[in-house]
């Protein structure tokens, strides 16, 4: 059943681990979902998580350590003999399993393999070592109920029974020909409503979507979620059905995926979490912040060449922040809606001009209500004329510029096939702010005479 | 099968649809699927579409309506009589009809309905039209299969026969009781393996999470995510059962709400997309450029009030940029940080001490960093000793008040219900931007005793 954890609960847990009191602890987790027992394991020590894993039995312990985050993980199976994580393992499926031994050193990873005693789940283990994490085949489990196009529905379900065990859940069933080659898929519903001796070629649908094994997660993702596919079959470039993806593993991908966009747009370089130590959160955010920061330096040095104008006119520096906060946020603003745009990719033949003729467009408007409002607020507050007239104009060829900047960027990192989000990122507010001040001097330079 | 689809396909559909050539779009399309043929739409203008949608059959149809984009949907079918809309309603899901419905008005609606033929899709879809939109009433669809308790395995493959029809994709069956509360499931595969004299008693899982039609879909999306479902049942308050949801439905809810947060984050208020209105997309911008407006013009009068220290020393307003920028880029960080712990929810039981202290940790080691390396830039580029000085103590100071602010405004917003993606939007910000001003300005102020 679904639990509440209450503070209550993992004072319990951790009396009955404090007195080894086994029996307390499985009485009461057994009712557990793996994954409500994972987050109690959160709020314990690593050795008291240790004591609860030993006490649990192997296909729960299995299934926690496939729920947990990789690092983690990683840290916790320290903790662990090589037999103990071979036997957690052992019940895993195929993906998890291999996920899992990615994490460890190489020599641990053949040990742990050597111990592993079901050679039909080593043999699949070691087939989807040789994938890169990152594509299909690294997604993909080999766990699939697969048939003959020449069987009759009686041995298919046979073939079910069989392989009951191993598959945990059917979402489809796969047709496939003598020579392994993938030729259609089988619903359920449609086996269950047939009779045991009707032949597979006659009622399979030879209708399916299937991706190959090299592509690549986010296509795997995108496929799956454009086609509403709960499972989607993987084969190599021969056709050849070699394993099959489930939308849960795609969720995390798609759910990575923006986490990671975000980060990109905030500024962080690791993928970080606010329970890493002190010194790793320090570490993933000062680079960005030295980019911005030599963005600033550079601006003084800037500012500094303009120096004597200011002397002459100190109401000249009053400014600087709003021309730089306002460049900064029509950049963002631009470059959120163009990586949406290519995100969603339901814009096919995408005509550059007509899009840059828009986006101007829009700038125009937004700039001349801004400056013409910064205007009208600073004749009216007794700025002197030429002055307001110079921000005025600054600022409305700031909006033009960072709106240009903020839309072209993404669309140029995107085709050479580095992620846009990067441009909603510090570096380019950076370079939005330098250009704005660049602007606001200049204008100011030449309209004032000085 | 899967379509690539071309230019040149484009323009042979078009030519077809100019020739008025049914049967050429007919052949064309049948093999494609909807989503595809849904691209291929988008790429014609109204009329055109309307044309290809005549031509198809009303399943087709019903399923590309599915598809659409809200916005777009109700804009298309403003091309449609209602006789039309309740054809393809009439071979629609009940969660994808009342959608639709939802976005008609209000007489429009009544009118299509009272079209409907079929009197059983009428009740599901009055019933569903009683939810709100946002919560799990007005995700789940009403088609299902339901056996009862006290039924065998071979009245359950019969309940199954006569429902094939109706229920497109069965994820699992739903076992309820004489009262139809939901008391279980039943897997396809216990079903497919078990004789047909079995009770469902003896076979089904007492186990099944499910969740109540009035929570949020928030709460749906998260609870489908933690247990791995691929579709959950939605109660009433007393347990009964009333439909299901399933998880190409939760996809979307999650992608949404990625979009959500991006868009919060940089600023904009409407949810728009890249072929909006050039009136539209400016309109939903400029809030939140007023905003930034609005907080440049206090700067600008915050720094009027030093005009007398700068008229001293000029060069007092070269690091204005930088102490911005970096009050901004902190607290963006920080904000991120935390928003991604409160979507994850993962650490339970928060220790809001423990966690401001290790902030500002960070903080201390992240202004010690960059402080000392602008001290040192400057007093190597020659800047006067006093003022690196007071560039160093303020930027540091900086750094610690926006990554506190950065972290406690998106803990205060969530504890309220509100986004907390709107922390690291323009806002914020904003308000950095006049902290880091007034920082800098105070810290000059008293060090170099103007």
């Amino acid at each position: 059943m679904q639990s509440e954890i209450t503070r209550e609960f993992i004072d319990q847990i951790e009396d009955a681990i404090e007195r080894r009191d086994a029996e307390f602890i499985l009485s009461n987790m057994e009712e557990m979902y793996a994954v409500d027992i994972t987050t109690v394991l959160y709020e314990l020590n690593t050795e008291q998580s240790k004591y609860v894993m030993d006490v649990l039995p192997a296909e729960v312990g299995a299934e926690i350590l496939s729920d947990l985050d990789s690092d983690v993980r990683t840290n916790f199976l320290k903790n662990f003999t090589i037999e103990e994580i071979a036997r957690y393992i052992g019940e895993m499926d195929s993906d998890d399993a291999v996920d899992l031994l990615n994490e460890q050193p190489v020599q641990r990873k053949e040990e742990i393999i050597a111990l592993l005693e079901d050679q039909e789940h080593v043999a699949d283990i070691i087939e989807l070592l040789h994938y890169d994490e990152d594509c299909a085949g690294g997604l993909m489990a080999k766990e699939l109920i697969k048939v003959n196009l020449n069987w009759r529905v009686g041995q298919c379900i046979e073939e079910i029974r069989r392989q009951a065990e191993e598959v945990e859940k059917v979402y489809a069933i796969y047709v496939v020909d003598d020579r392994d080659k993938l030729v259609g898929r089988l619903g359920m519903k449609t086996l269950l409503l047939s009779n045991d001796h009707t032949p597979i070629s006659q009622i399979y649908d030879a209708d399916v979507i299937s991706i190959e094994s090299y592509k690549d997660e986010q296509e795997v993702a995108a496929v799956m979620q454009k086609y509403d596919l709960d499972a989607i079959p993987v084969v190599n470039i021969q056709g050849r059905l070699l394993g099959r993806i489930t939308i849960d593993d795609v969720i995390d991908v798609i759910q990575e995926q923006a986490e990671l966009s975000r980060q990109l747009m905030t500024g962080i370089t690791e993928n970080i979490e606010e329970d890493d130590s002190v010194f790793r959160l320090s570490r993933a955010r000062l680079p960005w912040l030295m980019v911005g920061m030599v963005g600033g330096l550079l601006g003084a040095r800037f500012i500094g060449l303009f120096e004597g104008d200011i002397s002459v006119i100190p109401a000249l520096a009053m400014f600087t922040p709003l021309i730089t906060a306002t460049g900064g946020n029509v950049g963002i603003q631009s470059s959120s809606i163009i990586i949406q745009t290519l995100a969603n990719k339901t814009i096919l033949f995408d005509n550059f001009t007509s899009r840059i003729v828009k986006v101007l467009l829009v700038a125009i408007i937004n700039g001349l209500v801004m400056s013409s409002l910064v205007l009208g607020f600073n004749l009216l507050l007794g700025v002197q004329v030429t002055l307001s007239v110079v921000v005025a104009v600054a600022l409305f060829s700031v909006v033009l510029l960072a709106s240009f900047m903020g839309t072209v960027t993404p669309m140029i990192l995107d085709k050479y096939g580095v992620n846009p989000a990067v441009a909603a990122g510090p570096f380019i507010t950076t370079a939005n702010d330098l250009l704005g001040l660049a602007v606001y001097f200049l204008v100011a330079h030449l309209l004032l005479n000085l």
